[in-house]
């Protein structure tokens, strides 16, 4: 199932995408898609719908960020093998972990807007984790029965102020519009494996990104897993869980992103993203 | 104005504390103390009311985390110079940024839990500062009008976790109880200058931490104005401002927290908390 929320910013309605592609209004089922409407119950409630018999949306209107309350973002850093070498990092021994701020969240086609004065705002496109139960110290075995679906995300990165205005990365992770999310959050029944994703990334048309998840260093399983160690993860959290290779900075000479280029990406089975770049 | 949520977990009311020290519940003019009551309009109002007026709360109950709803905890790290030193690490040039999890808040006389087999908990008490309205590219001079209160917090820290498990802080800061915040929320009109304030903490009655908001190496207005550049700052956000010396691991030889230890801490005009520390 592709859950999706439509309308204004701020004013979303709830929908679903049905087998058809169609865009549905799911306004007399729930109030928005939040993180309580992401236990196995009530996504099955939802699953359950004739999809069918609800009211098709017409014309065009904007997707925004397709949950609503997301409580926390924690991301992965250096989690492809390929990404950690292009950058001259090591591979890590265990989980980067890092956190952006929520307000950095936004729409899969709203625009990305560099920070004022910003010279090096680079693309990381990621899928990313939604969590539905409550996870404290669980085990890789039962790591997947706490996670909700996915959702191709960009996790925007500020490389100047992420790493040269003084200490930790979440200075340059977490400027408004940094992690735009969606288009869907597409429940995990539909994935059948998540580490055999492929996914990229194109500036104005060429390609910058390519992957696949199955050169992940650490799994979605052990990742939430790995978390759940150290904090608890809460239904509507959300895991971005790192980069392939194809990252500006890692390029020779480096490239960034400049008001006016066209930012698309996307995830196997998670839809794909479009941006225009602009300024502040 | 001291505002306070008061009753079990999950099911606080939100209550005033008068000037003669007494609980008194607000349930009857807002249904919990949340970041939409925090602006100057709603916190006017909420002043205006007599508060002999309301009705007294008798017993003893738990108090909870005074606000409800905190969307982001944003941290200063090594903002003081006498912490900075004793850490043996430089004074920064710019304010170091990190962020804890939400999920690590709990009340100001919670237990404080020690994750599994953490040898290397330590304490960090501080100023927190509640945002009460959006602040994006705000000046020095109009950053106060964004704020809309304090509140004492303790930026507990698991330094292992921390320092020695790969890459960002974040890993040893969002530890579930890591971060209690209150006893109250304390309204901006009463506190004459956030920069003349003594902070303390004491392990089992021993005094660990003393320091004052004076010897911050960038003051309040200078954050909230600095983040703002990096970040929307949302009502509810909450920042902690960086603890003055006396944590753990800075001792010679290091000291950390053990289950069973009582850890007290205060904050001049925001009150004391009282934390018993347990294994989980």
């Amino acid at each position: 199932m592709k859950l999706v929320r439509y309308g204004q910013k701020g004013a979303e309605k709830p929908g679903v995408i049905d087998a058809d592609g169609v865009l549905r209004d799911l306004s007399h089922e729930l109030n928005d898609i939040t993180p309580d409407c992401l236990g196995s119950d009530r996504l099955a409630a939802l699953q359950a719908l004739d999809k069918t018999e609800l009211p098709e949306v017409t014309g065009k209107p904007r997707l925004g960020v397709p949950l609503d309350g997301i409580g926390k973002i924690v991301c992965i850093g250096l989690n492809y093998r390929d990404h950690a070498k292009e950058v001259g990092a090591e591979i890590p021994s265990e989980p980067i972990i890092f956190m952006k701020a929520t307000t950095a969240l936004t729409g899969p086609f709203d625009d990305i807007k560099l920070p004022r004065g910003s010279k090096h705002t680079d693309w990381e496109v990621e899928l990313a984790v939604v969590i539905g139960k409550t996870a404290q110290y669980v085990s890789e075995d039962d790591a997947m029965d706490h996670v909700a679906g996915y959702a191709g995300f960009i996790d925007l990165s500020e490389r100047e102020y992420q790493n040269k205005r003084g200490g930790q990365w979440t200075k340059g992770k977490s400027c408004d519009t940094f992690g735009p999310l969606g288009p869907w959050l597409v429940t995990r029944d539909e994935i059948l494996d998540p580490q055999r994703l492929s996914l990229w990334l194109e500036v104005d048309g060429r390609r910058k990104q390519f992957g696949n998840t199955e050169l992940m260093i650490f799994g979605v399983a052990q990742i939430v897993s790995y978390l759940s160690q150290f904090m608890t993860l809460a239904p509507g959290d959300v895991i971005a869980t790192g980069t392939p290779p194809g990252v500006g900075h890692g390029m020779e000479p480096s490239e960034y992103l400049r008001a006016g280029n066209r930012l698309e990406s996307g995830v196997d089975g998670l839809g794909a993203q479009n941006h225009f770049v602009v300024s502040v």
